[in-house]
């Protein structure tokens, strides 16, 4: 049970985790901080928080677990405000995509005091953003990964796992560098494809005409270049060297098919589509 | 209304036609024709298609309309063994995704009865594929372009119009170069991409532990790489100018991201991601 929790950025992903643990009755009291106070406004009408607060000594102080769900360029700051304010007993955790970066920036403006960050990564979002997005089932059978730091005690770890699983989530637990290869696979280079394809089709002539005749599977394909541009201008600055390394993966795989389609390799494109569909078919089972 | 349908090939594409007219009774008897006996006993038990044949001659020589749906490459043999039993009022038109190509073909092998040929192309299907795929909404506002010759009667467009209009479709006309330009960008290449990204994930190591943390994203994103894969060689293939044509200015812009990335820009990157959640975005209203 959780008596006091200060969601620091109410969007989807800390909206949605106030929702939650305030249905299931393990958080006593929701305080909301963030840059907009229209967004805290609509955030407390619509219950995803029980108030908001302006000011970073009076949200924090009294809170026993911070959850920072900001971009993560505005990351830093919060470090920065929230250090002065925090009780000895005050676990802070995050929900950022990319976490070695994080940490880094959290070792640095937290001192000795970073015992107290227990990194962690909720798997889990729709291509919407802001309060008015959270709903309190988001987390339901989604994974979460925290990748816990030397310093942290397994009290505080166990503390915010509980937190997450009462949320829904099954929580894992893994190094910061692995997190950031595996996100970037499966998360940071899909949502760059889906941004890059888009935008590719937006500066093509007679724009207009190809959108009118995408179908479900081009809906389906590009609905996360919906997402919000600032977070994952954030996540591609701050996972940069997994996120290339994938990319360059990529780029040798799309140039091998290229190669092929180039040389009417009906073979080739056979057992490359053959394989991708037998990889895709295990995953959705 | 048509009396006699005749659908070489019932997967899901046929095969949903068929069940749209049949429910609508705007068709009044489907005979079914394909390689695997099989699929059409089957298709035949589901009520898919009223029966089968496996005789090219007795299967098309009293139909009034011939729905070929086919992987574009299994299409010249097709046109090779209808031809020779083609009453004059017979209708041929098809589901192919690329039309420059088929039309060659069509030309080619139906000579003197390449009039009867509408080529045409419902923008619609899912990632499954056999005639238990096939469902009768299919496609319910969905758009079916025709991309007719100059050797085809007004009137023969019109028998073709009016049935996908039966179905539920919105039906638009264009020159088949046209339509295999818009198509490359809105469906052949995002299915490329979806293959090769899978494919390039499927090459890393830990891929078990990759596909374990794909969310919902991912999995949207990815859908169209359980699609046929020999459908989709064919359509490489066949409309493999165009297609590389997009896949030099996706890689283009996919550079100019990578780039970005490298150069540690955010400015570049806000601007790129919030240009195509902008279209993507308008595409969604």
């Amino acid at each position: 049970m959780i008596n006091h929790l200060c969601v620091i950025g109410v969007g989807l992903i800390g909206g949605s985790l106030s929702m939650s643990l305030k249905k299931s009755g393990y958080v006593n009291y929701v305080t909301g901080l963030g840059r907009s106070v229209e967004n805290l406004q609509k955030a407390q009408q619509l219950g995803v928080i029980d108030h908001y607060e302006t000011d970073y000594g009076k949200a924090t102080s009294q809170a026993d677990m911070i959850f920072i769900s900001v971009p993560i360029g505005a990351m830093p700051e919060i470090f920065v405000k929230i250090e002065p304010y925090l009780s000895k007993h005050t676990i802070i955790t995050d929900g950022a995509s990319a976490k070695h970066s994080v940490i880094g920036v959290a070792q640095r403006e937290l001192g000795i005091k970073i015992n107290q960050f227990i990194p962690g990564h909720p798997i889990a979002g729709t291509e919407k953003s802001g309060a008015e997005a959270a709903f309190d089932s988001l987390y339901q059978n989604r994974r979460v990964i925290l990748t816990p730091l030397e310093e942290n005690s397994s009290a505080d770890i166990e503390v915010v796992r509980k937190m997450w699983e009462v949320a829904g989530a099954n929580v894992d637990e893994m190094g910061a560098r692995h997190h950031d290869l595996v996100l970037a696979g499966t998360s940071h280079l899909p949502h760059v494809l889906a941004y890059s394809l888009v935008d590719s089709l937006n500066n093509v002539d007679d724009v207009e005409e190809i959108f009118k005749y995408a179908a479900g599977g081009f809906r389906d394909f590009t609905r996360i270049a919906s997402s919000d541009p600032v977070m994952w201008r954030d996540i591609c600055l701050n996972n940069s060297e997994a996120l290339l390394a994938m990319m360059h993966h990529f780029q040798n795989n799309l140039d091998c098919l290229k190669t092929a389609i180039e040389r009417m390799d009906g073979d080739k494109l056979l057992e490359l589509f053959s394989d991708a569909k037998k990889a895709r078919d295990k995953f959705n089972m």
